[in-house]
Formats: structure tokens, sequence, C-alpha cells
């Protein structure tokens, strides 16, 4: 026999589903939820019903944006530099790199990265529609910036198999210690990609 | 210009406002969304909808219940020993102690603490209510079991004080080294307590 109401059981269960959320962090949002202001748990509810439906893939890069809209909000922007294209795995990747406000190029997000253990090969990741965008020419350089990881330098490393025929730079994001960071506090391969990559001062 | 379609934009907002959820977070959860099956958020906003309506709170211990009924399960439950009523802050604090299945009495959820600063004030919780139990004469021994923090330890020093004119035996839970806790991590004033409230062996 549980202590707890049933629409309050329900409530744990569901966001105990989400990425990160153990069962106590769970009862402690539903507690939350339960004592918050009612609007707070219906805007939350509204939010989630139209998430999936009002929002779509862009035809070009494959970022998420608004439904109805065949190009996101950067393919249609003129201003963008349009033979610098930067490969992410995901749009959330995108939304990082945006906010440096350093690269003025466009995106390709590829929805996820090679990855034999999950069963992610190829065709199912945005590859044939990268070098689809590839073929046309347009394109002088490419920056792969899939995560520094063991699937994403697989990824990086398949791309750069997948396109080298085309006449197209090929570049990675730099690798070594992060801004802030602690020399002491750095993992051993960070700092050996630290070394390697040492630049003159 | 945003680059997230506004739906997306909205239900990260929605997200934020959750404790301990920031910005990153929020995006990572509302991606995770946003990729997963549509049955899943529709599960979690339909639970969000009803949470509040289809629970009410018990108007004997004011533990979290099902709307509609008046006592909860355990007020309800006849093997429970009703001289023996521990006082909590709220509805989580029972859960976390009907998981020891160590205790064997009745509950009485204030629904808060006495804090000055956040101007809680004794009318605030549901102290008025745990002094019309206490006149019924039917409990024996009250455990207070609020936190162990200053609102915590206020408020059970403001239950003592007002009870203190009915034969009723007062009880605080034990502090001390918490188990499987480490000594040598251990902060000054639990190392303190566990000192002072010494057992012989």
């Amino acid at each position: 026999m549980s202590v707890l109401p049933e629409p309050l059981e329900r409530l744990i269960l569901a966001l105990e589903r989400l990425p990160g959320v153990g069962p106590k962090t769970a009862s402690r949002l539903a507690f939350y939820l339960l004592k918050a202001p009612v609007e707070f748990s219906e805007d939350l509810a509204d939010a989630l019903k139209v998430v999936k439906s009002r929002t779509a893939f862009c035809q070009t890069c494959f970022n998420i944006t608004d439904f109805g809209r065949d190009e996101c909000v950067i393919c249609s922007d003129i201003k963008r530099d349009n033979s610098l294209l930067c490969v992410v795995e995901d749009s959330l990747d995108v939304l990082a790199l945006e906010k440096t406000a350093g690269f003025i190029g466009i995106y390709h997000v590829l929805q996820g990265a090679l990855s034999p253990i999950e069963g992610i090969g190829p065709d199912d990741i945005k590859i044939f529609e990268l070098e689809e965008r590839v073929k046309k020419g347009q394109i002088a350089e490419i920056i792969v910036a899939t995560n520094p990881s063991m699937e994403g330098d697989a990824t990086a490393l398949y791309i750069r198999q997948r396109l080298q025929k085309y006449p197209v730079k090929l570049t990675r994001l730099a690798r070594g210690l992060p801004v802030g960071g602690d020399l002491e506090y750095a993992d051993q391969s960070t700092l050996l990609r630290a070394l390697t990559g040492r630049q003159e001062l």
C-alpha cells in the first residue's frame, strides 16, 4: 500500500523518466509543483503538449525550428557566410555555439553521432544530407564540431573519409585546457592534447 | 532574435522554474522530451494537469491524500498506534519515515516550519491543529521530527513551549553521525552533537 495518492505517484513516475532525475528529485519536484500556484503546472503541461506538434526540423540544416517553416532562422539569414559550415551533433550544440557570437557561418545538425554500441550507423544520422550539401560546391570549409568524445571523434573521422573526394577544407575544434580551468585538475588526455597542441606565445 | 522556435523556448522557460533546474538543465530536458516518444511528454502533461485537482489534504494529519478522502491511508489504518504521534514538516518526511518501516504511530504534517526571515509564523503552519489533536488526550508521546535545521529547531522549541501544559511526553529525533558516514568529513556541529549525545557501548 502506497502512502501517496495515485495522481501524485503518477506525476513522480512521469518525472522520474527524465534524464538525471532520480526517485528523490522526482518526489521533490512533484511536491514543489503541488505547492506552487496552479498556473505553474498548467503552463508546463501546455508547453509539453504543443512542443512536438509545433516544432519541425529545418529542411536544410536539420536544426529545430518552428512548424511550417522550411528553413530555420540561421539558414534563412542572408548575412550568414554560406561557405563556412559547422557540423554539430544536435541543436543544443548550435545554441552553445551561437552564444559565443563568434561564428558567422551556417550549421549542419547530424542529430546524433556514430555509435556501434547503441547501433547508430551512418544511415541513422544526417551524413548523407551533409554530403548532398557539400556536393553543391558552395561550401569552402567544414568545421567538424562533434563532441570531443569517442562517438564524436569516430563521427569526425567518418566524415573526413566520406568527404575527402570533395574540394573542401575540413577542420576540427581545438582541444586543450578549458578557459578558467585548473591544470592540476585536468585529466591526462586533456593535458596531453594541450601539450601536443601547444602554440607559440 | 532567438535561434530556438517559440514552443521549445516556452517549454525551457517552464522547466527552468522548477527548483534545482537551471537554464542548461532545462534545455537538456526540453530537447530530451522533444526526441522522446510523444506519449512521454503527454503522460507528464496529463499527470501535471490532474495532480492539484485530484489530491487533497487529510483532515486529521494534513498529509497529502486522494481527493474525496477525509482521512489518509495512515490515519484510517486501525493497526496504527494512535498514542504515538510524529510531527514532521511536510509529506516528503512522512514518506521518508514510512520507508524505514520502523514507525508504527501516526503523523502530523505541519506543512512548513517557523521562519521569521520568510515571514512564516505559528498561524501559517498547522500548529493550532496539532494542539487540538493533543487536547483530545489520546496521545501519549509526540516525536518532534522537524528538520535538524535552524527553522526545524525553532519549530520544535515552539511546539515544546506550546504543549508543555498537556500531559504528553515530547521527544526529538537523535542527532549524531549518519550511518555509513565518515568521521573525518562530519561537520563540527554534527560531531559535537555526536560527542555530547554519546551512548554506552
